[in-house]
């Protein structure tokens, strides 16, 4: 009875402006195409079938993943090129899992220490399955330094892996300039494709990009762009400057529910936004209608706006809320309603709480 | 395929240890009793059928859910008794959803406002459905203030809608003195009886209480208490004081993939902890084993621990985290796995999701 998709959305639902989602996967896939790098798009941030489909047909190469569920999430719908960009700590019964992957799609995962690269080669050597050297480019997560990358990758090539190349995630660009770790980031991999070469191993892929520093990204070090934000965006990236309120493709819809000490009660909370807040965010998700609004209190199902001098939106209206982040709000429903002419259409959240 | 419960816990998982669990449920349980207080535990932090007949088979009254959604899963299960503890603004389709659990459950909503109140009873009025009108006691989210509460009231019984009494949620308590804040509940509380009484309706219940504050509750002026977390307990309610490590009865189990720049990394992350981070927090969640380590860093599937200067877990090892918050950490599970000697039990997140 309530796992079954309701016949129209309810608040507070997603929602996304589905020609925003086409413009903003165009201008990505024609940054890529203009440079001739490859576009592989986090699809962590959608985990959406119908998303994934639309930036295949874009013209992606394949897809980015975190896990090796949401691998097999969207192995299951079709797609047949993937990459787990994530140091995986594999047992047996994971490399079981990827080792049947691979018999339907081309897979490769993340590396980042020797011995990571000893134990994936250890239960995946000999298999069809690639890995990408994980580098820290500054964002200080995983990923090892530049100049070891060589090392990870001869001990991977040596326990039988076949080493594609370099990646990183430049992720330190949401708290500082995304010029600046651009530039981090094309000289943490041109170190490790250096590193690679020195053992006598080819980076055949040096893989980058992120939603902010995207359009900063040298094309001249990066083949291949992973970003996964930039087809919804969010109020992060509205707030750092990278997109305006028009590219915001995905809203949670709410209800006022109250109006108690003079503000704005609406229905969605942190079981639907995500209670992410970074250290310069404003609050906890923007109002693209009404951007002097500001969401001051957020509980699990309560979003309380300060709506400073206007007019408030009346009991029972519904207003339109953007995430601070937007993966991390995606991940909280089974269901994006996409609207467009036709009205809404219900797209499946795939791969939503794969994290293992 | 995906959507299975796997036959075994894989890590990022949650488990919980039943006997923790009991100790946890049987300390509210005494505390409502020796008191001679109902125990109405709000439901939505653990969403679970299993842990829903634990509380009512030690002796809760009935649950307390946040929503329609919520309350709909544990009716199909059989709890008779429901509140949603929520100022609903309800539409035609909210509305038929409620009288139809009306059918089968002792039903009862919040109301906040007397437009909100007015709406209701157009909808549900002569139907078997309650309100209880919600008290605003110092955390400034939704609530009347305890001098209106007489005509909410007066409103809801005007539109056919029986009243059963008045509540609050005293959630300034994780930011305040919670022997203080509980002081407030009562005298709001108590506000809000004698303003129902001048218009001559009676409060029979008087509802309140939260884990922080619940040892302090004035039971002289609350008769049913509606704690949550106490079930579980968390890294907050441990760095508030509330509840010692050994209390902490669900953590987070996760795999140690990496040892980059000398911290551990593991693959646990937002999306399986939750972003919440308070204000008084050390850390995006705490290691119950390791007090002395810091999770510094929080992505969607990393969590970055600094063992400042102890051994670090090996690659490979699992580590438990217990999240800051544990309500938004079951509601991005399917699955609970409870432990105890006969090995895990998967528990169902019966009511994941179910925002609206």
């Amino acid at each position: 009875m309530f796992t079954a998709v309701p016949e129209e959305p309810r608040t507070p639902y997603l929602r996304a402006d589905l020609s925003r989602v086409h413009r903003n996967l165009q201008r990505a896939a024609d940054l890529a195409g203009a440079a001739g790098v490859s576009l592989r798009p986090h699809a962590k941030t959608h985990k959406s079938r119908e998303v994934a489909e639309l930036q295949l047909g874009a013209g992606a190469v394949g897809l980015t993943v975190a896990t090796i569920g949401e691998a097999e999430a969207f192995a299951a719908y079709g797609c047949t090129d993937l990459f787990i960009a994530y140091p995986l700590w594999l047992e047996e019964s994971s490399a079981r899992r990827l080792i049947d992957l691979a018999e339907t799609t081309r897979l490769a995962i993340g590396v980042d220490s020797v011995a990571g690269a000893a134990n994936s080669g250890r239960h995946l050597g000999g298999h069809d399955i690639e890995v990408l050297v994980e580098i820290d480019s500054g964002q200080h997560r995983s990923g090892t330094e530049p100049h070891d990358a060589g090392a990870v990758a001869e001990a991977a090539a040596h326990a039988g892996l076949p080493v594609r190349g370099v990646f990183t995630f430049p992720g330190h660009g949401y708290a500082a300039d995304p010029a600046s770790v651009a530039r981090e980031e094309a000289e943490a991999l041109s170190g490790a494709v250096a590193s690679l070469a020195a053992t006598g191993i080819e980076a055949r892929v040096v893989s980058g990009g992120s939603t902010p520093t995207l359009v900063h990204t040298d094309l001249g070090v990066v083949n291949e762009l992973r970003p996964g934000v930039y087809v919804f965006n969010d109020a992060q990236q509205w707030e750092l400057g990278v997109a305006s309120p028009d590219d915001i493709a995905l809203t949670c819809v709410a209800t006022v529910v109250s109006h108690a000490g003079g503000r704005v009660v609406l229905d969605a909370g942190s079981k639907s936004l995500g209670a992410d807040r970074a250290a310069y965010a404003t609050g906890w998700g923007r109002l693209p209608r009404a951007p002097y609004a500001r969401i001051v209190q957020l509980a699990e199902h309560h979003a309380v706006v300060d709506f400073a001098d206007a007019t408030l939106p009346p009991l029972g209206s519904k207003v339109e809320i953007a995430p601070n982040h937007v993966c991390a709000a995606v991940n909280l429903h089974d269901v994006i309603w996409s609207e467009d002419t036709a009205g809404p259409q219900p797209w499946s959240v795939t791969a939503r709480g794969r994290n293992g």
